[in-house]
């Protein structure tokens, strides 16, 4: 058998705390049967919620902490306050101290960032991290990122993204050389951002054996699927992520609406339900939930604070293949073979 | 009866020129027999086109050009070669000599912004141009802009913004203080660009009578409708709306695959088609097909290019609406009352 996959949670993130963190665990545990759990929180709480779900009790190791971390915490104060102590410090501590191969928390995601980048550390030869999210497409499914780590980017922040985004692809999708294009506005007037461009040329020059640079995308081109990885500063990708998201939730209020409004289409709903209940299913946000921390010197997921045990077990997927399959070797071979970036 | 709206019409514009552009052109003059309509562009063309549409061709003038732009060609270069000659430039014109009291085109955005730009000039205590676009959202619709004249954009601009955007919402939505936000990113971490919380604290201080200052608001919430108003830079603006259609049309596939995958989903299809024809129409982008510039001394609508008729007479709809309601009169005004924007 093989090395088992050591994943730490931080049980109290989230809008509803351990109880949907421990479900999700046991549901991922029946998915991957190698996970063994360190799972950090108010013991008072979780034992009973362990008790409930025997398998996954055994394939984990519960540690008690007395601070949670808000989901309004401001991410000073939840450094202040959690450092070496909280619940979420404590399982990205676990990935540092090599206790645990990923961490995955559903807590508020400027806490953890700070937390992750305080306690883990930058990679080396990337300036800062980027949170990667997975993106359902016409053609299955493309990474996105920076979906929202930091405000802004230069030529060399985008082309650190590219790299670090076609290691999680070549992972992911499984894919030897996963195409690579910039999100980039189309009109004549506006030519875009010169970070960009500045980008677009220094990958186009590079022509590195590990991605594909595919030049600029638009915004229609992320859910056409027309890359494999789709790379933007974090403001605009934060935007385009809720905006899609949005969108998609506007249409299945209309769709829902639709169908409710006259006997034949009730009636038509219930012949199609099936086909409903498999669109409804490949819409299903949950199942992509997992926004990946890359850059940093170990594997952190950010699970969507509000989700329910089944979101939160896609975040565990998400750690577990980027463990498995060994993200940070994929990253550091991909820099060591051609390094490239804002230092190049 | 009242003055008749005279629109001038560049018909050599988009991906299909006069033989979209006219019947679009007969189907608005349907919906509001009071346009006159000014045709600039290749008359052996377009004469033809108009004796196929008698009422359209009695309220029309004709007027041949001998140059079109391409969909393709530079701002530079359209201004360089269309000067004073161009269907494009000849359509502004009409405008800015007060012989049309609004202008629609299809042609390539980047050449009619240089084009609007130079022949009308911007606002009095306008710095610069903006494109607003009409979103459908889950309340009904909303206005974003700009969603792609310039990249980037100061507090100063983002105020601006927020005012003619609000004349426009004042004009569209029939309503005294429409809700305007400002789009911005809701983690922790990034607490969003400094232009954009400066501009929140100059709109919340200056507490204007003609719209009501909301706050921020994320990129799900253009969907919902949660104002009536939202402003962003053009990058992110341009980057958003495409991405909502993107997913629109990524949905609209799923449903199409989904209705057609088992026989009971076809019969189903077919007792619901009267619904799924609503939902088709309540998502058809040819609905709000119409890019209105704002900023500039007169009114001009950038259509889709790639729009058949449908879309096109939706674009002189919005021209129109704007000329009727005497759109620049209400800039003007909410300018004049209470004069913000980058100068103050």
């Amino acid at each position: 058998m093989s090395k088992p996959v050591r994943i730490s949670l931080d049980a109290m993130g989230g809008d509803h705390g351990p109880s949907i963190v421990i479900p999700g665990a046991a549901l991922a545990l029946e998915r991957h049967p190698d996970i063994r759990f360190l799972i950090f929180g108010n013991e008072a709480v979780i034992a009973p919620l362990l008790d409930a779900h025997p398998k996954l009790k055994a394939a984990s190791e519960l540690r008690h902490t007395e601070i949670s971390i808000a989901m309004d915490e401001k991410p000073s104060q939840a450094i202040r306050m959690g450092r070496g102590k909280s619940s979420m410090w404590k399982a990205v501590q676990a990935v540092r101290d090599g206790e645990a191969d990923a961490c995955v928390s559903a807590g508020n995601t400027g806490a953890l960032m700070a937390t992750a980048k305080i306690c883990l550390k930058t990679m080396a030869h990337i300036e800062r991290p980027a949170i990667a999210a997975m993106w359902p497409t016409m053609r299955g499914e493309s990474i996105v990122l920076d979906v929202g780590a930091t405000i802004g980017a230069d030529a060399g922040h985008l082309v650190d993204m590219a790299i670090m985004g076609a290691a999680m692809a070549r992972i992911v999708f499984d894919l030897e050389r996963p195409t690579v294009g910039l999100l980039n506005v189309g009109t004549e007037e506006i030519k875009g951002i010169e970070a960009v461009k500045e980008a677009g040329r220094i990958l186009r020059e590079r022509d590195a054996p590990y991605l594909e640079y595919r030049g600029f995308v638009e915004g229609d081109d992320i859910g056409k699927g027309t890359v494999d990885v789709v790379v933007t500063e974090g403001f605009t990708g934060n935007i385009a992520l809720k905006t899609a998201e949005g969108t998609a939730k506007q249409i299945g209020q209309y769709l829902r609406s639709a169908m409710s409004r006259t006997l034949m289409a009730k009636i038509g709903y219930l012949f199609a339900k099936q086909a409903f209940d498999a669109l409804r299913d490949k819409m299903d946000p949950r199942k992509v939930n997992g926004g990946l921390f890359l850059g940093l010197e170990g594997v952190v997921v950010k699970s969507h604070g509000g989700t329910d045990d089944l979101g939160f077990a896609s975040a565990i997927d998400v750690a577990y293949d980027m463990a498995h399959f060994e993200l940070m070797k994929t990253i550091r071979g991909m820099l060591e073979h051609d390094p490239v970036g804002h230092e190049a």
